[in-house]
């Protein structure tokens, strides 16, 4: 789900926070259980890294559906014993959202809720629509009405005007008008719907729970309530959980799989396993896959952490030398904090960071991380390891320089904001300030996922922040869409 | 402006309060000034009266439309000069809401916005359409999402599907379709509309304050920004404020003008002028003409505060007996309290009002009182009185029985917990436990209004309540239609 | 009880509010029930007039003393179950605050509470101690550490520093000690404690519900809870209350009464009973003796709301001129609002008064006030009756000129800020802007409280306000103590 | 610093947390730069792992001393620019602390301010005395009132009834009577003053930011800041830093060094250096003694994340088996959640830790931690490891069996309730649910550190918790005195 209209509200400073992509969503949806509100909580929170700014829970018992949505992380919104009371149902679905600033408005929080014709629906979606805009344009133009705008209430309209027979014929009529990388659960009151767009760009995972069916972005969720892993939904496949169990339903032209390969190196928890793959062995293998490509010759392997500690585990055991925690993470970071003077300003990376001194005064360093998007944490965390008294220091970083948006639910700067499209790998080197710069090659990361190589023609993941190889159409980014006119609204939170 | 859904949230005890009808709604709008958002919080201010649960206020600014609304007092929603420095904008409209427990979610609080193919427009009302169910049905079966549970939203989606050539032309397209009383504003790109339903159940009034012109309920809120009155707008009238001023339009076959005369008796502030008339004044002819009908040997006229004080002065200066404060309000009554226990629960009423024991002790005591409805405060009243030391308590009501409900924007309870509706004077005198009651006539009324008596072929005022002669058809209500089906969602409220 | 440490929080702007002196306290306590806080929360809201800043309770359960104390009404404070259910016990103080701008600090708010050698004292206390700081830098001298900046702490430390055997021994030495205005209540292992300076200058009454023992400041706290009056307690009475019922101790040698007179004027409810006379008939007796000892010809008496309002009655029944609501009052005002543009700033008064035009316009108006401290209030509204097209406007104040400043626990402004310290009747009239400015004589406000005359060489009551004449010695003010260096801490309320 | 006064509310349930003994406090102090306060708030961020229920500052500016103090972390107490524009001066000291539950009240919140004869002074501590019970009562004999329930506020009555003539005097005075272990910070108006009790059982280093010069429980707090490490304060050493730089003083007999070997074990953070010492390194060092002592035949070591992860390193590294996050930690872990149903409830442990199946299925594990309270988390965790597929778990242990109870500033459970004092190596690996269980031996942790054994005649450091040999006497545990009856007063908290 990406909302497109950012509403400014100047006094949220924008924060640049640990320069990464952002994956935007989480879903998670369970039927057949008592409790289905408690559960999709405990899921939620394990899913909370895919979303930290606003969570839902919609639940359905038979009669009504039960709402309760916030801003905030799952344990601060599902705390109140009331509160979960209140969320009755033997069926749920739940959505973590992820926005940048000022979007965080509850009428955009998802799940969204609609009452049709022939009952309720609320759906919760993790991706992004590429012709939303041009779908919305021609639903206004007949009299709809959108109260959000976010991408997924064009879904609820196209279902609204459809002249389907059954909920789930107007759900297919509906997703049929749409183009983008979508995986979506609906609950509905005649069960729970799972749907995974045709190239299946984002993940979508089955699971059980005694008599239970359970929808989830990653495995991690089924873990968490001791449920097991059955499989994962297809590109393309919708599948009905209900009283009679799970039907597959493949109403869409078969695509072309392009499961986004960034969800490996960064999105996913390192404890899931996506498509078939542990995350976290995906990582040690990218770490070993990196390490062969670019040796150098030092003294210790140090992770920027966390993110960077899988690949390096695996780097440094492919290199033999030893892995060491050269710079400590203060978990305790809240999201804002004092506003330092200009005397003050330049410690802001060292309330995360600090170096572990006695692991790097007078080493050849070599730092592996993830990615590099803006450049700006790395700068500051190559000079705090210098100031530690390392002799060398060497970037090696576990993906292929990101070059290019992405406009499938994940949110990217500007492609003028990316350091990888400004310069070179020398040039960057220069701009963090190492001795040598290293990414893992585009075939060298296809190496470390079993693969022999990219297929060019075919590729078998959707790496477009690497390549420019976009696998769906951006119909709304080709007609230059305004997003910002979305609405002419601008709403101020209640107090 | 109806609810038409409540939600049922248990926590939230229902509250007899001080036993009135409530007038349900204030609008305001300006048009033609800087800070247009500020005079509308004021003028919301001097409405707080017909509306305690909720305000909105939204701004236009030539560009976008600019909102802020919450729960509470307007006092409370529009305190920070933050919320205040971002309702930029030359032209706003606001409205105050009262709402029966459970239904003041923020999704119902107006004014309601929309963004149409035309442009934006914000809508807020007082009054209650008595076909919005039938209505309603029509626009969904054609696809219409409804967001929220009010009749105001109905009025928006019919604007949306008119095919009209102008905002006014779909604006007038969507009355024509709806029964109902009902004043409303309505701030668009091109100008601010008021309109008054055919009949003028509900007041509105225009006012003007240099270049500006103003919309308000009442007269009062001209007052308070120092705003002078020019007229109020007539029975199915259109206005329209814009730079080239006030244009009228009535579009609307002529209807029988037919007021509310309840909002002379108690909904309407003592200070305001409505309808050309007093309505301190008014409330103070009917106590005379109420001393002229029903005189008592009494020692004292003691008003129930504070409502019943301009009837007592009247009452006093008619009858000749002494006018005092036998009994005192304490002004700081929260809404909440502590709950009490079984030994101190009785103990309620006297958190609001106590005996004024020296003006009362060995006395006749003449109690003045509005209105009653179900009777329960009276008999509190009364039974303290008479532990004051009264040797009689006779009542004196500046209104006659309320035998009917209200479908046009009053809050009433169902007709079965009207004590007018299940007992005759006597049967009430005997429940309140006074030694004599007396209503006015309503013919006695209508002389204190200044005409010679009801003119029962065609009334001048709508006394529905009294008379059970409803002016308006009440299509919703014979169809039975069930309020409660509305929406299928119950959403907690955001912590 | 007064604060003697302004902390000086620059963003709380100072507000005139409606330009009256201010009572500072409130104190109850109750002993020998079931629900003694539930008994005393009510008390306190019947008592929220005499302060509304902050409010707290101490109950003694036969073990442990439960305390909640916090910013606000009481009707904020005590409304959460959970909160009442723990104040446990079978007795209980409580105490509502008045205090100037930051001030409001939760250590400040009382009762104050200490654990001493012989057990746990909570002592609440209304007036003020013109000799604490003296005592305070004997006690701090010996070691003893202050941890509010309260004259009732002094007290404590007293208490805690005597030699005497019995918790009243104890205190009756620490009483011996001190100077001023007070009446008190204090909660012991023992029993409850009540006290009356010798003078008597603040109120203390006793009364009797069932089996419990009452203290209270006014009698409209029994009226609330459906107790008895008894009697008041003496100047330099001590009683104590516990299961032996009431002990009456008299340590101090008898001083000469000396009530506050404006107790009568403004401070206490008119509903209250206070040194055998109704407040509400001494308000109209004031009024009565105005009218003839002021007289105007005119053509309505206009109060000015609410407190104006006895006095009015008075002088419209003594002169024969009609009483009318010629000002309306706002009760929705809320303590803060929307910061004004310079435009909209000269609107502020109308927040909360409005002229009632119809009762005004072409008409000689006599507008009764019960006490002019700055002036601020008066002018503006003298304005609006003017604006609202008043003929001629006559002021006449239920008080002699207020020319000093009280230093027996009211809060007054500087001498200098003093209208009537600055200008004779003339110039007030002047700077007011009416016609005629008339107050009642100091004889007359005598005659008015059932005497002949004021007796100059032994006054009736405390007056100091009016004639400078100060009963009680002002050894702190007399030292130019300056209680700003009463602590070096300035703290920051808890988010 | 510990509260001595458990309030018992009820509603707060108690947490065993990740079972872990608690260190109770952090402390911190700055002289000699501007925006003292904001440096401050860094440290104490750092420092945050020490304590986390509560944090204060107190600045000074020359004149007044500037305070804030609240619930909850640094980074939500003082992220206000107001906040922080507030606390000015050149000097600051802060704290934070951990308190068990319901102990959280405000007032016992430091850093502790009082105003003395010769000035104000703000004091914050780390660690216990021993012998503060007694004190407390001789203190209430003479007349001293107690605020708080915290042994801090005993030093500062010893101060206020010292008869020294300069604070440092009293301060001597003050520490010659305690008993106990603790590093404390104070602020005067005449400079910052640190001390270290005479075993030196609690750290407190020393540092240097251009012309300021700091104190703070950990060099990490130095790190954040830029500032650079001097040296460890001396056990017995009092310094006093002010314009003259920094001056020590050395009033008490020399004692023996007996710094806490837990310190290096949980508390310290690992990039921090504590006695000449890196805690990393000596982590590593203990988990490589651990891989020597207590070899296993296995396939993977894996830490029990976060603390588990330094020694789970070192044994790795001194095993030849491969390090692997077999357990991943969420670090979005609220601190209250959901109430589960009986059928969920058990998932509770999965919030904080989930297996990482793909590193566990089918191999023989060695968990590492570094040490075992109650054993409750442990046995959860190697739970969870079997249910991922583990063939064998052998748990090995950083620390030695902890079989008693910490006096001197760490909060630990009742003896009673430590698996270690109820079990023998056997009986705990079968409680807990593994093949094998080792834990370092005393003389091997010795080893670790750098010296050759433990010196049973002369310990180099306090190892009471494995020991029982309690190197400063226990006063008021030997007196059986009761911290309940401390206070009689049970403050709720202000809403």
């Amino acid at each position: 789900m990406i909302t497109t209209h950012p509403f400014h509200l100047p006094e949220t400073p924008e924060t640049e926070d640990d320069d990464h992509l952002r994956e935007e969503c989480a879903i998670f949806g369970i039927y057949g259980t008592q409790d289905a509100a408690a559960h999709t909580a405990l899921g939620l929170h394990a899913l909370q890294h895919r979303g930290q700014e606003a969570s839902g829970i919609v639940a359905f018992d038979g009669k009504r559906f039960n709402a309760h949505r916030g801003l905030g992380h799952v344990s601060e919104i599902f705390v109140s014993p009331n509160v979960m009371a209140r969320l009755e149902g033997h069926a749920a679905i739940g959505h973590n959202r992820y926005a940048t600033t000022g979007e965080t408005l509850l009428r955009n929080v998802q799940p969204l809720f609609a009452d049709f014709e022939f009952g309720g629906l609320a759906i919760g979606h993790n991706g992004n629509l590429t012709n939303a805009l041009k779908l919305r344009r021609q639903l206004v133009k007949r009299g709809c009405l959108f109260q959000s705008t976010t991408d997924t209430e064009v879904i609820i309209h196209l279902i609204a005007t459809s002249q389907g027979a059954t909920v789930l014929d107007r759900l297919i009529d509906a997703l049929r008008q749409v183009e983008g990388a979508y995986s979506l659960v609906a609950l509905t009151g005649h069960g729970l719907i799972g749907v995974r767009d045709p190239n299946g760009v984002r993940p979508l995972v089955l699971g059980k729970l005694g008599d239970a069916h359970i929808l989830a972005s990653e495995t991690c969720a089924f873990d968490i309530i001791g449920a097991e892993f059955v499989r994962d939904i297809e590109p393309g496949e919708i599948v009905v959980l209900n009283g009679d169990g799970v039907t597959s339903h493949r109403p869409f032209p078969p695509g072309r799989k392009r499961f986004c390969v960034f969800e490996y190196i960064y999105f996913a928890r390192p404890d899931s396993n996506v498509e078939g793959q542990s995350v976290y062995e995906a990582r040690k293998n990218i770490g070993m896959e990196l390490a062969r490509e670019s040796h150098v010759d030092a003294d210790v392997i140090v992770p920027v952490p966390d993110s960077g500690v899988p690949a390096a585990i695996g780097y440094a055991a492919e290199s033999g030398l030893p892995f060491e925690l050269g710079i400590i993470r203060n978990h305790y970071v809240g999201r804002t904090f004092i506003q330092p003077t200009d005397q003050i300003r330049h410690y802001d990376v060292k309330r995360k960071h600090n170096a572990n001194r006695m692991q790097i005064e007078g080493k050849r360093v070599v730092l592996v991380d993830d990615s590099i998007v803006r450049g700006t944490t790395s700068k500051k965390i190559v000079e705090m390891v210098r100031n530690a008294g390392a002799t060398e220091v060497h970037m090696r970083i576990a993906s292929p320089p990101t070059t290019n948006a992405c406009f499938y639910g994940v949110d990217t700067p500007q492609k003028e904001k990316l350091l990888a499209h400004n310069y070179d790998i020398e040039g960057m080197a220069k701009v963090i300030g190492v001795d040598s710069l290293a990414f893992i090659s585009i075939d060298g990361l296809y190496r470390a996922m079993g693969l022999p190589a990219r297929n060019d023609a075919m590729p078998q993941y959707c790496d477009a922040c690497f390549t420019g190889d976009y696998p769906i159409s951006l119909t709304d980014f080709d007609d230059g869409g305004d997003p910002a006119q979305l609405s002419l609204l601008t709403e101020q939170p209640a107090a």
